[in-house]
């Protein structure tokens, strides 16, 4: 539809249809199985309010959504179509690697064909947007929604967000086959809750919201997300849904956004709650103001909005600007001419869970595991001649899809039993050996699993026993421990970040039995795992690697595939260590090898956490060169080129992640230790080598000075070079 | 002097003598001895600079500080007299309780008097200033110096900051006898160190920075406060001391203070480390720049300022301003007219350790001691017919000092054994039970403190043996249990807040033969503590009390004393849970009772601590009744009475704090969940009741709003009075 036809429209619309425009419901409204992704609220909404919602989240399936779609235009006075959204962060039904995870492949093209398959499935079954890329920086392991994030690093994040949203939009026009709009997400700071509890206060400085969380949503939009959606937090202490300076004098000026801007969950009624509005009126009156489109199921903009024209309390350009938007939208989709768009029922049976769609799982899955230590070279395992006993609640579990995959369904993962029989390993076994969680308390959890959970809690001695004898009868043990999705993700902060007692007891007793041990954690979060490193021989963080996690961990278990993946969070030693993050600051006292007391350090404990972001083994060895600098000296528009040399030492073919970090020696504001400016990805063949060549240039070293002008200041830099960020590996060189 | 006769003094002097009057050295340039509070640095002043420094930290004595004075004023050219600066913290040789325990007191007297006491012997002592009150806001127990905070709360913090002002430095002159100028510390923020981390980036919001950090220094500026300390750590990543913002519009512009700024120990040359300063030259032109008076320890001012001069880079009127300033403050001492002020070898005879200041500093002691549990109460306990066996390292210790008393001396403390045995008990008995820690890495203690407790951990099962023989053997066990002082204060951060796993050990098998438990704890900080509560019958706080511990203990372990401090800090259950504060803020999706998932709240733990801010337990019983208002509505200049009835229902006496909190409901921005306005401490005998009125203004509902206006917004508020911050007696009222 043109642009001035999408004016005329909307001068046609009433009032009453403009308003519901902006509303958002679930399918719960439309049919009973809708998912709820928030809390239960009684919003009751009532019929007529349905009838004109402009869109709804949570349900999908061709047949069902083009039901729907024809039910609902019917009554639609303009033609107006429903828009179909819902959250799909790692898969529709194919389901990748969590995004935490996604970002330790240091490769954003997986993410790009992961946000691809994602969009293809989503389609087909009638979606025409996604609630992602979820961008928010992360450094608190506490908050269980790190998952859904792709790390703790700015640059890092920004790849991924950038290639996430050309996988789920593609390049061209939305309304082309098998793209849906990406929405990037939580404007903003929603990653830095307070004692990692989940939509607790965020404090942030304006400096640290510039420099370190906002260019992630940044990259996004850049990159042409065509919508964002509110975080649930406050910001300066105004929730960001009624929050006008950050959504429309950053957001819509300084960052350039002109999509559509969504609340999250009920969080226009949740300024209510936050103590910065009086009622529903109110907060209706601050979301529009603050350039809020949609509102997601609450009853805040759909009955007061009229109300608040007629008061002459709101401005009605208010109001037509964000209908407005919300049109544009459904247009860019091509909703107007083709209401379903790609919902087909037919290529539904075609593309969901296609072999190839499993294959390009599998590989992603694969590339985002992260080897943590391999003692004795213990790893990769034989298939023949070994006998192994895979011993652990998720030996044999298909709980291994992050939590929110709520349209991917266990039967389809492959476990690891069925990865390893599959890789045609001959003498394994498999074990539960104990529960995956010990304490359900808070857990919301499937009737069955809840079950299946109990029942293994109360068999636990039994289980154990069992799995010791087979310790003892075994050559290796592959332990396989970690967490229940439903620990990790949104609303699931936890304290304390151990591995569950009885997991733990589990490997303290095999290890006594037998200490050829291989853990293999599958987990959302970063967690606490000295004791689980000390008395492993060989440690792979697996995450949650999706549908095909079972066939991805063994492929990477019997070296069919190198490990490759290095950490996108730092992993603390312990809790107390929290926030922790290797992009911090220098002190006034810094340690350096120094043994005094006055310095800036713990009396119990390093400052160093137990792996840095960007940390992780192979099954080949790698050297790195020295750098070699194109010249010593960098000014205006020119650039230098740092390169160094990578060469495979070892016995078999891999890839290594060469990272480039920089840090300003000396700014007008404290700068911190190093920045991530840069990485590659080498694969090479044993014995091969290549040159990795980074550009330095000027506006890649900007920042916020103190006057908070955003320059790159003249002086001494240093740069390193290495296969993680505490890498020594570096020079320095000087801009003018 | 007069003020004119100070600018001609001034104008007289050269550049160089200028330079070095900003200029502060350790004693250890005088006599070898000055206690060194800061990192060995090599600073090495040349004699010249000595010669003509205007100041010196760390040394006392009468006769030594009058030989050096005199020495040093022969060299003097216009007879400017030293300054003699000190930390004396929480008393000079007659130490009183923490400050953070003072703070539990919730009786800022107690501070006074402490700080009147404290004065007195240092003046005679020959100091004329402490670097005293430290009034940083602390809510991260890991951070060791919330030791020396009065806690986390504004209010009580500016009560106790003006309390310690008033106290050191009187209400008249400062040279009036016996009085010290105080310093108020350390600007701004310091008490954020990130994962409190000593010395660690602080990561505030300027709302945050006003609304909460800055009062305490207010309040103390509002007393008098003769000069104030830069802080460690960098604010909107720009040192404190470098940082001209924040020294001169905010402490100097907005908060109107004139005196003498001086420099944490060598934070100046800490700019380099920070990255701010590319050497001492430019270190020394920003901080002067950002009206930092006094250089301590380092050689930035001394061996740059004339350069600067010369080079035109600094305008002589900045470096006249700072030496004005630091005359003005020995012109106000008194010190042109008596360089030696009160220093007197035979009033030190009369005044320092007095039986008087004993007096108070056991006083002050007992009103700081917080009971967290006394079930079946089991205390008081009896002087006779009981058989008390007093178990652990802390029974018989002199380790009940905080780190910071550098002048106190372990030979002059009461311990716990003393105490008791002085109250006439007739059947005690003591036995160590346990080292005071086991691991000795990091801490830096005395060779002889050292040799000692690593002779209690190589004897620790022998130790353990016989306490558990004596335990077995008597009615009750009181386990005297903590930190060795040096585990908490500067530069002792913790990621591990339980007690010493050989303690832990000590009361887990005692309990097994003896459930009679009475656990006292001496520790610098809150504790997690969730299993001492349960495996004692009862648990006192008692913190380090200082030199008359031992007498204190015993005053409320036998009822001579009834407890009445409340917590200045929230425990936390948990180190994931921190940092963990009263006056938090509400989120969007608070718990309020409801059982949902997408709730505010962790999936392991309550979000509520262990134990709230103000709470503490009594060995009589309060009755507080509903709240009375004189009237619903609060207009413009007005004022509401709220009155409660508060009734001694048990059988000693005994002293309650009645405690209001207030909570805007709705503001412009997100307000505290509740937040201290009042607080009153009532003595009561058993039956007496007594009424405690509050007054309500609109001045103490003041905040700063979202245009950064500190204005009373009209809305409805709600009012609590009760014993402690999670009080529900509460009623509304209106603001017009």
């Amino acid at each position: 539809m043109e642009d001035g036809k999408l004016k005329e429209l909307l001068s046609d619309m009433s009032v009453e249809e403009k308003i519901d425009q902006l509303l958002q419901v679930t399918g719960y409204y439309f049919e009973e199985e809708g998912v709820v992704t928030g809390p239960n609220n009684q919003a009751g909404f009532m019929q007529q309010e349905v009838d004109l919602a402009g869109s709804v989240l949570g349900i999908a399936g061709a047949d069902k959504l083009i039901g729907i779609q024809k039910k609902y235009m019917e009554k639609q006075p303009h033609q107006i179509p429903l828009l179909f959204m819902a959250d799909i962060i790692n898969g529709f039904r194919t389901i990748f690697p969590i995004p935490l995870a996604q970002g330790c492949s240091f490769d954003p093209e997986i993410a790009k064909i992961g946000a691809e398959v994602a969009a293809k499935e989503s389609a087909v079954s009638g979606l025409h947007l996604t609630f992602s890329p979820m961008v928010d920086l992360v450094r608190d392991p506490r908050w269980g929604r790190v998952m859904e994030s792709t790390g703790e690093d700015p640059y890092l994040n920004s790849e991924f967000a950038r290639a996430m949203v050309k996988g789920y939009q593609g390049d061209g026009e939305l309304s082309q086959p098998y793209k849906i709009a990406a929405c990037v997400k939580h404007f903003a700071g929603y990653g830095a809750p307070m004692a990692g509890r989940e939509y607790n206060t965020v404090e942030l400085s304006n400096r640290t919201l510039f420099d370190s969380y906002l260019p992630s949503y940044q990259a996004a939009i850049d990159a042409g997300c065509a919508t964002a959606m509110t975080s649930f937090n406050t910001l300066d202490r105004i929730p960001s849904t009624a929050n006008k300076w950050l959504m429309r004098d950053i957001l819509r000026t300084h960052m350039g956004f002109e999509g559509v801007l969504i609340s999250d969950w009920a969080a226009i009624e949740e300024i209510i709650h936050h103590g910065v509005a009086e009622g529903k009126k109110q907060a209706a009156r601050l979301a529009l103001e603050a350039g809020v489109d949609i509102d997601m199921m609450t009853t805040c903009y759909c009955r007061n909005i009229k109300e608040l024209l007629d008061e002459n309390k709101i401005d009605s350009a208010l109001l037509d600007e964000a209908v407005y938007r919300v049109l544009v939208l459904k247009n860019r989709l091509g909703l107007f001419e083709n209401p379903f768009k790609d919902a087909n029922s037919q290529w539904e049976e075609d593309v969901i869970l296609s072999k190839e769609h499993r294959k390009l799982a599998r590989q992603a899955a694969a590339q985002t595991m992260v080897l943590l230590k391999n003692e004795d070279q213990i790893l990769p395992l034989k298939k023949e001649g070994q006998k192994i006993a895979f011993i652990g609640p998720h030996a044999d579990s298909p709980y291994l899809m992050g939590v929110w995959s709520i349209f991917g369904r266990m039967e389809d993962v492959i476990t690891i039993k069925e990865g390893v029989k599959r890789a045609g390993v001959t003498e394994a076994s498999f074990y539960r050996g104990a529960p995956v969680v010990s304490d359900l308390t808070k857990l919301e959890l499937h009737s069955e699993v809840r079950e299946q959970i109990l029942s293994d809690i109360k068999a636990s001695k039994a289980l154990l026993k069992e799995a010791l004898l087979a310790a003892q009868d075994s050559d290796i043990v592959v332990l396989a421990l970690g967490e229940y999705p439903a620990q990790s993700g949104e609303a699931a902060s936890r304290t304390n970040l151990h591995l569950d007692p009885l997991q733990l007891e589990l490997l303290r007793q095999v290890k006594k039995i037998n200490p050829n041990i291989v853990t293999v954690l599958l987990n959302g979060r970063p967690l606490i795992i000295e004791d689980v490193l000390a008395d492993s021989k060989a440690v792979l963080e697996a995450w949650l690697p999706g549908t095909e996690g079972g066939n991805a961990i063994a492929d990477i278990l019997f070296g069919d595939v190198t490990p490759s993946g290095k950490l996108s969070m730092s992993f603390p030693r312990t809790v107390g260590q929290i926030p922790i993050y290797y992009n911090d600051f220098p002190t006034g006292r810094p340690v350096l090898g120094k043994k005094e007391k006055y310095l800036s350090q713990y009396i119990d404990c390093p400052n160093e956490p137990l792996f840095p972001f960007g940390y992780g083994l192979s099954y080949t060895a790698f050297e790195i060169s020295p750098i070699t600098l194109s010249h010593k000296i960098l000014s205006g528009d020119g650039s230098i080129q740092a390169s160094v040399c990578v060469r495979n030492t070892g016995h078999r073919e891999g890839a290594q992640v060469i990272q480039l970090y920089i840090k300003d020696e000396v700014g007008s504001v404290s700068r911190p230790n190093r920045e991530l400016k840069g990485f590659r990805k080498v694969y090479l063949k044993p014995g091969e080598e290549a040159e990795v060549v980074f550009d330095i240039n000027t506006s890649m070293l900007k920042f916020y000075d103190n006057t908070m002008q955003y320059v790159c200041e003249p002086g001494s830099f240093r740069l390193f070079i290495g296969a993680d960020s505490a890498t020594e590996n570096s020079v320095s060189f000087t801009v003018e």
